[in-house]
This record gives C-alpha cells, sequence and structure tokens, in this order.
C-alpha cells in the first residue's frame, strides 16, 4: 500500500511502500480517494505531540470506499461509552495509528458512515474533524440556537468555516474575526453579517459599534491576549466555547465580568460517535458542503503542509488519492 | 423606626430615625430580630458601587417577625420570571432600597420564607445572601453531586463557609484554601479533609500531593494569580464556578488546559427565587446551621463593618436587634 511517510522530525513527508498488517477483530481497510490536512499534522511534522515514533503516517481526515460501499471515516478512536468524555484509550487517527495520507487506512468498521451523497470525495475528506468539532462545540457544548447571535474567531481555520456554515444553516446571525480582511470579506459573502480584523488595536470597539446587540455564543480557537477583550460583548448567559488556543494564554480576565453575567466558558475538543453521527445527520439535512481551499494530489502533501503552515486556507486544505 | 444610617462615603453609620413610608401593594414591614453583613456593605461605605445616593440603610441579610410569622428575607428583589439570568429590574436589599441594619425593614411579602425552626435569628440573619449564592453555585450552576471532591478557596467568607457546610450535608469530600493556616484548621475541624495556604508558593503541589485524585468541581470567589494553577487539579469535564474576584484579574490561563480536559468554567451571582426556596428547604432537610463568626449589637454595625474590612472572621458577621 502506498502511503506519504514522516521519518523524523522537520523532514518533508516521502512517498514508500508499506505492508499492510492484518485487520483485527472488527477493522477495515478503506481504500481511500480523499484526505485533508489539520494543523494537528503540521504539529506532527514539528514534533509538538507527546509519544512520537517513526517512521508514521499522519493523516485524520479521510473518504473512501470498502466492498463498494462509499464511506467517510469517524478519526475518534476508542472514545468510549461516555458521551461527556473520551475514555483514557482515546486516540485521533494517524499517529499513532497510521492515518489517511495513504491509498488504504485500517480502521475499526464502527468508525464509518456513509459519505453524504452530495458531497464530492474530497469534500467528504474535508469533514471529519472539523464536522465533529464544530458540532460538538456549538450545539452539544454551545447549545447554539436559531436567532441567535454568534461571534467565530479565527475565521478560515477549518473548525471555524464549518461552524460558520453550521449557524448559517439553522438561521443564526453570525459575526466573524481574523488577522486578514479578505478572509473576513469572504465570510460576508458567506453570509456573515460582519466581522473585525483582530490585528487592529481597536477591533472590539469596532465589531461592538457594528453589532446590534451582544453575542449569546462564541466559538473560540485562539484564547491569547484578545480572549479578555470579547466578554464585554457577550449578553448575560452567554456561552463562550473554546476548541483551541493558537495564540496563546489568556490574561487580563475578569472574574466580574464572568460571574456577574453569569457566563459559561466551556472547553470542547473532537467529538463523541453520537456527536459524530448527529453531524453527518446535520450535514445531510441542510446539504452542507465544507469549503475547501485547495486541492494537491497525494504525492504533493508537503506542499499542502506549507499553506497550513502559513495559515493561507481558507476553509480546508485537502488531498486527491487516484482511485 | 430606628436605623443605622450612611450619610456619605467613608463615613461610620449613625443612629438615626426614619419615618416608614407606606407600603405598596404587596409590600410589608419586617421587624427585624437580626441581620448580617456582606462584604457588599463594606464596599457601599466605600463608594465601590455605581449610583449611590445618600443617605442610605445597608444590609441585604435579616430576619424577623410579620404579624406573628418568624420569617427570612429573600434579599434579591425583582429576580423576574428567567430562572437563567436575572431581570433589568434586578437589585439586592440594601442599596438603592433601605436595608436591614435598621428595627424594620420594607420587602415585597413574595420574598419573605418560613424562618428554619431550628435556626437562631442570628443564625437565620446569616442565611440568605450566602446560602442562596453558595446554593446555585453549587448545585444549580456546578451540579454537585455525593462522593465527589471539592476544592473552595478562602474558606472563612461567608460564602465558602457556606459552600463546605453544603458539600459536607451531601457526602463530599471537600477541601479548602485560604491565607490563613487557622482558617485551614477550622475548616478541617468541621469535616473537610484538607487544605493549603495560598500564600505559600508550591500551595499548589502540596494540594495535589495531599489529594488522591482531581477535585470535580471548584467553588471560587477569588479569580487572581493562583486561578490558573487550580487548572491542573481539575478531573475531566470538572466545574469552576465563579462567584467572585476578590483577588482581581486572572492571568496566564492556558486555553489547551480548558479544552482538553472539557472543562466548564461558570460564572454565578445570587440566586432566583427557586434557588432560594430550594436553599431553604436544603436546610430544613440538612439541619444546616450557618457558621457565625461575631455578633454585634446592632448600633455597633462599624465594629461589625471592620471585621469585615480585615476579613478577621470565619463565617458571618452578624447584629442582634432587640425585640
Amino acid at each position: 500500500m502506498s502511503s506519504m511517510i514522516l521519518w523524523g522530525l522537520d523532514m518533508p513527508l516521502e512517498p514508500a511502500e508499506i505492508t499492510p498488517t492484518f485487520p483485527s477483530e472488527g477493522e477495515v481497510y478503506v481504500r481511500l480517494r480523499a484526505a485533508a490536512l489539520n494543523k494537528r499534522d503540521y504539529w506532527i511534522t514539528k514534533g509538538k505531540y507527546p509519544g512520537l515514533s517513526f517512521p508514521l503516517v499522519p493523516g485524520s481526515d479521510g473518504a473512501g470506499v470498502v466492498d463498494g460501499r462509499e464511506v467517510i471515516i469517524n478519526p475518534g478512536l476508542d472514545w468510549g461509552s461516555d458521551p461527556d468524555y473520551f475514555s483514557p484509550d482515546f486516540r485521533i487517527l494517524g499517529m499513532p495509528d497510521h492515518g489517511t495520507f495513504s491509498d488504504s487506512v485500517k480502521v475499526p468498521a464502527i468508525n464509518l458512515y456513509d459519505k453524504p451523497s452530495h458531497l464530492s470525495w474530497v469534500e467528504a475528506a474535508a469533514l471529519p474533524v472539523c464536522g465533529v468539532t464544530a458540532y460538538r462545540a456549538m450545539f452539544t457544548r454551545g447549545k447554539a440556537k436559531a436567532g441567535e447571535t454568534m461571534l467565530i474567531t479565527g475565521i478560515g481555520g477549518g473548525v471555524a468555516s464549518m461552524a460558520l456554515l453550521f449557524g448559517l444553516a439553522i438561521g443564526m446571525d453570525v459575526w466573524v474575526t481574523s488577522s486578514l480582511d479578505h478572509k473576513i470579506d469572504m465570510a460576508v459573502q458567506q453570509g456573515a453579517s460582519g466581522g473585525a480584523n483582530y490585528t487592529r488595536t481597536t477591533w472590539d470597539q469596532e465589531l461592538a459599534n457594528k453589532l446590534n446587540g451582544k453575542f449569546d455564543l462564541i466559538i473560540d480557537g485562539a484564547g491569547g491576549p484578545d480572549f479578555a477583550r470579547i466578554l464585554p460583548m457577550m449578553s448575560p448567559r452567554g456561552r463562550m466555547v473554546m476548541y483551541g488556543g493558537t495564540r496563546g494564554n489568556i490574561s487580563e480576565l475578569s472574574p466580574q465580568r464572568i460571574f456577574w453575567k453569569q457566563l459559561d466558558i466551556l472547553g470542547t475538543t473532537m467529538g463523541s460517535p453520537d456527536d459524530f453521527s448527529n453531524m453527518i445527520d446535520f450535514v445531510n439535512t441542510h446539504k452542507i458542503k465544507p469549503i475547501v481551499s485547495h486541492v494537491f494530489p497525494l504525492e504533493e502533501v508537503n506542499k499542502a503542509l506549507a499553506v497550513i503552515a502559513e495559515g493561507e486556507q481558507y476553509g480546508k486544505v485537502c488531498l486527491d488519492i487516484p482511485a
């Protein structure tokens, strides 16, 4: 089986043939037709995860065919039986288990779901990690409701872009932030009400001035120095859901803002099997199409990683895998 | 009617006679038998609340008699119909409405509850603000359960002391922090499992070493520089409930800690009429007796305020009001 392999830190991935291992009870091989990248894959090449052992095949997102059935893969392995929190065995496909940057991948059969028929292979591969993360953040944790006002920080990232689609689909009033004006413009073209560039020192006041009311829900993958400046724009009992922290530690956070408005600040990561299943149903019902920013052939995965490293994408960076 | 009146900022309260105003529809006068102090009363004397107008009678906590009925007063006025958040009309008894540092107070009749029969007047007056705040923090917001492990920061404060009693009553494993060793010792005598003095630089490691497991629930009224050091001691899906911020802004808060463990950080303040009613039921069922630290006669309220200012108390500082 032909895979893109990482032999060590700070190295490009290299094509190589891997000898398949025999599937255990309940496991199947998926013949992949597309994969997609996540920031996680880039961090793995930089050694930012504990317990790395080489060689490895990265890649958490994939879609393909098993015995004639077109499938999408839930990359959350062994979540366990508690919907509230994953078991100690939980891991994400693509390290330590060989991942989707390959023509085939071995996964538990219970992690396979029918590919939504309105999606291309590349669109289907763009869905799993960001789809389940955005779904759990917005609905399971954030209790998003039609008519509410939502802020998504760092639009352009995969989870953020998916949250924008999900919010518009149920009729939310969605606002965004970015460090790049053209990403805000793209979000507005998609249906966002507006946004602010957080590199401007007065971004929060600009946003508050445009906004007619307050934010009921924030979907944040950034943390960092601007986090505390969002709180004054939140409505009483507003929910701030955090799925990442690309901008580092939070500072100058006022307890008074949190307790007087009785805010919820809620951490979330990935999602349970129920979250994944509900996300697929939601995508089918609302005919959601993930935003695909770039597509490269599998063997050009290093170019795809460079896009992720620079944060150039708006939506998902995907890999096309020949039949 | 004889009241202790604040005529302006940074002045002692002075005794004076006030002419009662006619009760509106649904209002009654309570002949008070005891009152209790909160930090709020001290902050009012220092001008730390917006919209102060003088003269005023402070005091949120009180218990007394109406037409032969022994009552305890819910100090949350006009919360409104939404149990999740108070209405714009919400206010706490004792500024702007004249409060309980008086022989009588005018309140809506729906804010009166039967005094728990196992409590003295002073114990009953010690209950309202801290009881409802601790109840909403622990149960309505924090979903406290028997068998869980709870940390209460700043033991000795009124809400913290009440939370300790509530936690022990339902069979929680309760731990505490304080800046004073003797307050930790007192908590252990009451039934706490142990604690740490947060003025020691290694307080968090000392606490983690004593602890057999992690904290499921934190009840925090401090915020400040030590807040972020609590997070590593929290269990997955642990809940941090914040009802105050005496130690100022929070810094160096790691998003990764919050999202990977899927923590809840939840703000809370005071409580709804349902919270108050449920708190009274809980106190009756478990025969909870609030911890009374100091009792002064009403006319010595300035001595009582000095105790609050210095944080000398363990439990509530109360006022005895002669019949």
